[in-house]
């Protein structure tokens, strides 16, 4: 084994969820403990806070805050949707990373983040092999969206689907309280997989879910929509549908796009009022009364209904990136892999950072019903095992008690 | 005391909420072990079950599905929003009513609801002594909008404010987590009164609270409004704000007024799309990244995270109105009276029907700071105590498990 000796970073990056500051705890406290680790720094917003060297000295945190941190929702260190550029056509940020990097003798990166993020972390390792500076680089993932490849799942995803299917139930139960008419449109969180939308299902097990669920990952058709509706409509008196944000017709494009045409950091289109759109849609067709509900924001920072199962996982996930990174790993991402068939286990395995990378994992066809507007057995009995026991975190008045960092800043060498 | 012997009907009406359900649990578990109430009957859909003579054998019910009531969101027994005429311009609905009371000998009419639903209450009594038939009526409050009079608070409020300031601090978090700027509108349910809107000030106790909040209380004024935001997000990159649906101009015209023009059964106009609206002039205003969350039906079926205070009271509410009816009490609705002085204290009282009736009670001026746009102490003070308290409903598989009832019809006489 080489012995590194050196300072950490811990970078947050892309859309927060209810458990990646269990990974950063994951990360800190591991970090804290090991001896070839000699600072451990938290990076301002991602990459940003090391390109603008505002680092945070996470030494400086009270211990009992930072225990707080599992159960805090989105990034507490800040995130970022930074891109950084082909190191071949514009090296400025990759050379500024190498200064910053220098001037803290930083020897390990742990970037913690979905798709884009991982792709950070490889260029940047790319670029410190190529200018021989020895430096561990760890992808540690999350995303609520679930796409990232080479993982059985992401954390942060089972937290967003839990509060998700936890919300199906009750709404259900309040679209269902009047004898007369009543249909729901539910716009939920996926922007090219439907793992989240999918996750709505997961309410039929407590008897009240979704009639119908639409993924991005089978072509929409209006028509067909709109018949499936009305088929159960005309059965029931009531209907409640879960979508995707992403679902798109045959060429592409997005049934949300004539909304809004607004991008992130990233170039991606950014969607939202699909569920206002398409409950308009369907009261003009029907003339039932609709209510389009959109979980927004609520779904993915849902922290006191986060499932205890992502919780530790995403902490062990962590812990893990820095036990490998210390026993001489670099280039890795943690990744799930699970069992579940005598009951549910999962184990951190390490993945290479460029299978990750710019590659979106789908839920696969077979398990969406063929008319493409249900889920089948087995994505339930993929997704049931990780939404499992309970946040247990502090409260304070009967609210939450959230980790409050005190942020100093770095400024010794 | 004047011993009555005969059944009883329970009907719950209006919007519903995370605790409706336990009021009706005390009303029927406490019925079931009343000597001389001789038959437990739920109306299918309040008074219309009554009409339409569909009325459910609560003694049929498994106890355990019943004690799972408690923990079930929404109306159990099915609600409506049917409004009786005046009698004395057509009785037609309470000759019906009388006709059912007497096929089944029913001497207990428990109703389970708003403002509407006490003048429902209040008409039948009146009617029913004028035919000299004995029937004692007696309203259990509920209702997330807070707004019934000759109550310190209705049950269902305490366990949405709790649901809108987990919520909201939630929210908070993850509108925080970019160094770029961000504007957030939360909408958040109450026609004509604040109590909701206001409740979002409670997140401020966690210190991720909303900067502003606007409530029916104070006349609207887009300028001020837009001053207000900008203000704040120019000191700070961010903003939230927390906005009542019922937000009015000073004429009176509701601000989302130009989005919809539905009603509901009652009249009332069907607001909602305010977030959205309010996002929109704020983006063009400021051209910052402006989101627009509804909290929607979602903020009042939120079991999980209901208020235990509220549960409990709400049962005792409903248990309250069947030991009062018993003991010769009709015509008045259950309402607490509570002290926070020593510590918080909450006594069942009773009020005569008829001054709750169509009455709104609105926050307090003095409640809301001098600009509008804020909470003062007194309005924290008033509401934290009604939070307190987890839910502790039972899950399946993580997931709520709420009450299944099995809803047989009565036949018999």
């Amino acid at each position: 084994m080489n012995q590194l000796t050196g300072a950490c970073i811990i970078g947050q990056s892309g859309g927060p969820t209810a458990v990646i500051n269990a990974s950063a705890q994951g990360v800190i406290q591991t970090a804290l403990k090991a001896e070839c680790i000699t600072r451990v720094l938290g990076a301002a917003h991602g990459i940003k806070g090391v390109l603008d060297d505002k680092l945070y000295d996470m030494s400086q945190e009270d211990p009992n805050e930072l225990s707080l941190l599992k159960y805090t929702p989105s990034s507490a260190l800040g995130s970022c949707r930074y891109k950084l550029a082909d190191p071949d056509v514009d090296d400025t940020d990759y050379k500024r990373i190498l200064e910053i990097f220098k001037k803290y003798n930083v020897r390990y990166f742990f970037y913690n983040g979905g798709n884009d993020s991982m792709d950070t972390c490889n260029k940047i390792s790319k670029y410190m092999q190529k200018m021989n500076y020895e430096c561990r680089v760890m992808g540690v993932p999350k995303t609520i969206d679930n796409d990232l490849n080479g993982t059985d799942h992401c954390p942060g995803f089972a937290s967003a689907a839990k509060y998700i299917a936890t919300s199906c139930a009750e709404v259900w139960q309040d679209a269902h309280v009047y004898d007369t008419g009543m249909i729901t449109v539910v716009e939920i969180m996926g922007r090219h997989a439907g793992w989240l939308a999918g996750s709505a299902a997961l309410a039929s097990l407590t008897g009240c879910g979704p009639d119908l669920v639409y993924l991005p990952e089978v072509d929409f058709d209006m028509d067909r929509f709109l018949a499936d509706v009305k088929a159960i409509y005309a059965k029931t008196g009531k209907c409640m549908v879960a979508v995707s944000e992403g679902i798109h017709y045959a060429d592409g494009t997005f049934v949300s796009e004539a909304k809004t045409s607004a991008t992130d950091g990233f170039g991606h289109a950014q969607l939202g009022g699909l569920a206002a759109m398409l409950a308009d849609v369907i009261k003009k067709e029907t003339g039932a009364k609709v209510r389009g509900i959109e979980l927004s924001l609520l779904q993915r920072c849902g922290s006191h209904v986060a499932s205890k199962t992502d919780i530790e996982e995403a902490w062990q996930a962590g812990a893990t990136a820095v036990e490998a990174a210390v026993s001489g790993t670099t280039d890795k991402m943690v990744a799930f892999e699970c069992s579940r068939d005598n009951g549910y286990k999962c184990e951190m395995v390490l993945e290479p950072l460029d299978i990750v990378a710019n590659f979106e994992k789908k839920v696969p066809r077979e398990w969406i019903n063929e008319a493409g507007n249900g889920m089948e057995q087995p994505f339930l009995d993929y997704a049931l095992p990780l939404i499992q026991g309970e946040a247990d975190g502090p409260k304070e008045n009967s609210l939450p008690r959230f980790a409050r960092l005190n942020k100093v800043l770095t400024t010794e060498l």
